[in-house]
């Protein structure tokens, strides 16, 4: 069983205002996603992160937005093709820089908010996405969702000759496709902690899940996304993280 | 007599707004100077001026600002040394991300306007800007500005490691120090395309300017700075190109 | 019959970035629809536009747009209503100041690019700039594309106790709904000079044009759309001007 | 004795980050320094900020600030006088538009940060400064800073016609000439509640402060800044509210 790596975003500051919990996320996952100044983050801030990153042997992912500090990358905004890919890479190099600067490597990529989904439900931005990898590096891999079937994603990756990794939500229902069930819907968001943990649990051993139509659901992912905004969330982290280890350690 | 390269800001338009005549400039210069997004310049267009520098094998440089597209990076802002460093080394990534879509090679470092202006007169930020390339890339040139006595550059740079590329300026009056002639006094900038070719031969051989005060003037310099905003300041530039050809040829 | 006025897109450079050709426009309209700052403009552009109107004795409306420098406000931003609602009323205020400045009178609004599209498309967002204009000042008209049955417009319209001013196109063709065929159609757009003049006297006197699909579209509007971008298209206004003000020396 | 008048820095939040106890602090002041979006706050806050004003009968006044978003508006930025001017009109009408949409009135303007600290220093930015109120409504009143001698503040506001609403601090020891002493100094800011309140309290009666020279200092001043960023800090807000409230009582 390989290992199911945690991903969190983290340097998600602006400026004088503080947002996440990074210094106490930081040590309990294994992927950072680092804002790149599109949706978050100034200069100071990426340097900082990052930094924060490499003192815990945690691998930076670069977390590219849309342009929209006021609406935190999560606005849909109508780009041509074109203006993802150069956006895109223009973020990644930045963040790039900064990893040079502190002695630390980016590892990854993970289009962040508004600019994932869209590129979830378009193969056109999916596209111009990978072009971005394929041009700036094309060993990084790219992060995506974890469907039932995620064979666009697939064909686009091999195409481009990028990578995918694949990441799935533990505290998240999902539809008889592998989507998540929308925040607007009842039972969306779990939140007993022993359903969290059970639902990591199968993630990780390849297990299914019950998705809200009834069907089994076997998600192959090889991150979770988890979150560190609070307390409450921070300790849902720390269990998978325990519940992780004692799986691999069981291995 | 080593060859003395013509340097100039490209790529400073800025979504739908355009600047500058790039297009033509571009087959008449050494080294491009590209705004990195912070004083103007958007993916797009960044992408399109690399890849215009490369087709015409022009050297890219990256020309960091303040963030201020409003005041074009002419207005100095109070930045801490940290923020400059930061900020310098988040657009140099930004550019050499463009840079290896393009197969092109960044080249060196010019600041622009503003942090130019700052870094020149204050050793602080100075050091800040050489700080961002000594941890990005050490072999990566900073272009300063030429004066009598740049012993603070130089000193500062060979602590940090980092080469100087010190340029001058045909067209602009100097004064005793070796700084321009401020543009608010009579006789600041030469209009008489003789005296401009004049100040540019004489540049490239080393031999003395007379300057404001009279005295005579020696300015090393390895790079001439140019401007192509309107067809005379072409017909300037592509006149200077000739001569240096022409001196070049003759050596 | 009443008064056909022109309207025109004025005050979109930035900074040190020009755009239109305002002076020479200006003289020629009834009705400048001036940016705010979001998709384009600042302060300085702002008041120099205003105080430009007023000298021609031009009423001055708010231009409102999604914020986007980089996209001109072009691209559709995934915004709420009641984001809507309050960066319309934002800009509105802005505007409002210059006017008060300059000793004119803001005298309607007309949204911009990609927020005057949505606005046409989706009600939501109609009723929340109607919402935005009623708490500001609801004598103030806003200004909305004129199609077959703008129906849906006036009931919101008569709903928030505004006034509407349908706008018509000289130089576009319409199709059987009475909306602007897609640029991406041959023959969507006009270039023929007379044909222009034709469509722009027929929309005057209220005659019926032939829309795409061969049937007979009879317009209401209040105001004619122009644009000054080049010394065409200026030639173009002109012609329309004096059309104009024939048909109305003659009525 | 006239009323002493606290007043605050209000809706400092920016789209997803918070900032500030704005609910806390606003039942505790009289005025409210509301962000105008140039160096915090979106349409959105500004809007939410304005109504608890409105709600809580609190005076909202604008708190305009240079265009640094990332620096707080913290940073000096070498603008103009007439950029001044403009930049300060621009957001005195963005938020006399949200005022007018809560059925508030815009009641006072206070620059923010570098903005009023350059405008203390330098005349020509304080002119500019007025110039954007005499232009806009010549009945706001603009508050500054309270030192010996304010002569020059006063100079110029009688030749503007504006009214000036000077304000001092509580927890800050003065120099010899009522300058604020720096951050940087030791005993430059109060910590122990008594103090504070005994400053207040003369402030509020015009009796003299010692000042760090030893001298004897008297501030005339209409009001009192004071900050709620923390449970300590609002503490300090309420035990000042209670006695300046006690001192009217017996007045």
């Amino acid at each position: 069983m390989p290992r199911l790596l945690l991903n969190a975003d983290m340097g998600e500051s602006l400026g004088p205002w503080k947002m996440g919990c990074d210094a106490r996320v930081m040590p309990l996952v294994d992927l950072a996603n680092v804002a790149c100044g599109f949706h978050a983050a100034d200069p100071d801030t990426i340097r900082a992160t990052v930094r924060l990153a490499a003192q815990h042997g945690v691998t930076v992912g670069a977390h590219p937005a849309y342009p929209d500090l006021v609406g935190f990358g999560r606005r849909s905004l109508a780009c041509s093709a074109e203006e993802v890919e150069n956006l895109v890479l223009y973020q990644l190099g930045a963040l790039a820089a900064m990893c040079r600067a502190e002695g630390a490597r980016l590892g990854y990529v993970k289009p962040h908010g508004a600019l994932y989904n869209d590129m979830m439900r378009d193969p056109a931005r999916l596209a111009a996405v990978m072009r971005a990898l394929a041009v700036f590096d094309a060993d990084l891999p790219l992060m995506a969702m974890a469907t039932r079937d995620p064979a666009v994603a697939r064909e686009l990756a091999a195409e481009h000759g990028i990578t995918l990794w694949l990441e799935a939500f533990a505290d998240r229902a999902y539809d008889g496709n592998g989507h998540l069930v929308s925040r607007a819907e009842p039972g969306a968001v779990h939140r007993d902690p022993e359903r969290i943990l059970d639902q990591a649990r199968r993630i990780a051993r390849g297990m299914p899940l019950t998705a809200s139509d009834g069907s089994a659901l076997v998600l192959e992912a090889q991150t979770l996304c988890v979150h560190g905004d609070n307390p409450e969330s921070i300790a849902a982290v720390a269990a998978i993280r325990r519940e992780l280890d004692r799986l691999e350690g069981a291995a």
